[in-house]
């Protein structure tokens, strides 16, 4: 099976056309099928390109100077829809010459752009950012939405559990990923309303490919019993960087007890492949590549500050979504919930 | 100067009579002006305090044989407020018989009880609660509210930064705690309209005793760069447990490491002091003693699993606050926030 190009947002990111252009060469030196329309400057493009001979006949320039900033506000981003890389790569998408979009840019212009060129598919109201992060399991755990609706009501909150449950079925292999609400407790009586009524409306339905298992606890999340876990957008990004900061804070401490004497830093030496196994599995790069869930098209936020091999991973993730075809199983999953009229359900019961 | 003495409620947490009095005994070996009013069942108490001979003519025992359930609504706990040992422990700070209360009994029922008993100071709206997280700086970080609030207005938001700098310039010795609201970004724009609201405020607010910095996202709170994390009570819930999740997932990780090989198993018997200090910073028993604030009285929550070492820590929470009269600080901030009228400005501008 051919696979669709991938539009890559060449200028889009902290470390600019290098890293972007190292990272797609990367991905496509483990899996040659992926073609390329590469968006941003020609002649940057060109002199990236110049490392990567695996990159010949498979990659297209569509040259553009203009470049979303880091700090523009999204509604000043969406002027620039038809001129920056970010809205040309999106929009390669919306046209079909491109699969899926790739971008390391400002992720509230990409939200935006992507929104605007895309539209939500049918029955869903609102998209929602979604990522994987380590478990002690043998899985990741998706968890959405990441920070890109800052309010949800619960006829948001059901739909980000039914594509969070298609996601993780690509993920897991699992026929009914589990899937749970991120609460401050796990008791029926804990959080808001739009909580105790998405979690209503979740137990009630029936036939979902998924085994909706209540309440999670933000200390919970990584522990590998839960494959998804649904938070407004708020809650969500609050959660996905605490556990990014303390994973951080806990290996910037290890990192100084091991230089607190002479005896600590000869066992650090030794046990080297231990710290760097540990290193690997908790390095972002790995887990790079954040997914726009619910629009017509893939659209993949890599990391501002993502290495090549980031960059690799992100352009991965876009592939296996084309593959695996998610949008399909997002749209009949929305389907079959509309047959149930689970979804006309208000805020109140 | 005589400390007036704590009450302990002898019956909560998970441990049961035995853990909270040693560990009462042990902050007592510490300081041994310490004097304690123990309520639980008489036997039971008597039976713990003979392995601990310095608490002789230190403590006085309150007899009572109800307690409040873990699993308990606060509402239903309420109701046995004259009855149960919590009820009683924190009665006894209400008619001045102790001047703190220290329980390991369930969060919502102890608020619930201390809020109906001691009442909120004049001023504040709402109690919060707040907690000393370890961070890679010379002081702990404090936050606030962990829970006591599900939703909050940016009046709220603003008294919580007044009583969490109070806190923290006796925790850091400061004139001007650097105080920060929890935000999914730093730009002005970002979050909540409450929030942006609580932001402006503070920011116009003059001759606070707080340096007010504006947002801080959840992966900068153990940096060492702010003192005070102000968040509503469900966000600040989920970072707290986020942190401590991700802190435990990262230990767990780390030990799975070390038994990977011979060569990482010899290398962690090497680096043990190394990773002792590690755990040791970690150790949530060495930061237990979360504080309601705001209300007329001290009343400290040890974490319902606390080690004997963990309650001695929360009972030296309570004596500090004791000495150093929170309560008289937060007053006189707020005496002089409503001189400036700062606090009349309502939810819009």
């Amino acid at each position: 099976m051919s696979l669709p190009r991938i539009a890559i947002d060449a200028m889009g990111g902290d470390e600019g056309v290098r890293v972007m252009v190292d990272g797609a060469a990367e991905a496509r030196r483990h899996h040659d099928r992926f073609k390329f329309l590469l968006v941003g400057d020609e002649a940057r493009i060109k002199a990236a390109l110049e490392t990567h001979p695996n990159m010949r006949g498979a990659s297209e320039i569509l040259h553009c100077e203009d470049v979303v900033g880091g700090d523009e506000k999204p509604t000043q981003a969406l002027r620039r829809a038809k001129t920056t890389s970010m809205g040309l790569a999106v929009n390669a998408v919306k046209k079909g010459d491109a699969g899926a979009a790739v971008s390391g840019g400002n992720t509230g212009a990409l939200m935006a752009m992507s929104k605007l060129a895309l539209r939500t598919m049918p029955g869903i109201d609102r998209p929602a950012l979604a990522a994987l992060l380590p478990t002690l399991g043998d899985n990741d755990v998706i968890m959405l939405d990441l920070g890109a609706n800052t309010d949800c009501d619960a006829r948001n909150l059901v739909q980000f559990a039914i594509m969070g449950a298609a996601y993780s079925r690509i993920v897991t292999g699992r026929e009914a990923p589990r899937v749970r609400l991120l609460n401050i407790g796990t008791e029926d009586i804990k959080g808001t309303d739009q909580l105790q009524e998405a979690a209503a409306q979740l137990k009630a339905a029936t036939g979902l490919a998924m085994q909706f298992d209540g309440f999670v606890e933000a200390d919970k999340i990584n522990r590998g019993d839960v494959d998804v876990v649904v938070s407004d957008g708020f809650s969500g990004n609050i959660a996905l960087k605490a556990i990014e900061g303390a994973a951080r804070f806990v290996t910037d401490l290890l990192k100084d007890a091991f230089r607190s004497s002479f005896r600590s830093k000869v066992g650090f030496l030794i046990s080297r492949p231990a710290t760097e196994l540990l290193k690997h599995h908790l390095d972002p790069n790995n887990h790079n590549g954040a997914v726009f869930l619910g629009l017509n098209g893939v659209v993949v936020k890599s990391h501002g500050s993502a290495t090549a091999g980031g960059v690799a991973n992100a352009v991965k993730v876009a592939a296996r979504l084309l593959e695996e075809d998610l949008t399909q199983r997002i749209a009949s999953d929305m389907a079959a919930l509309h047959a149930r009229g689970i979804e006309r359900t208000g805020a109140g019961e």
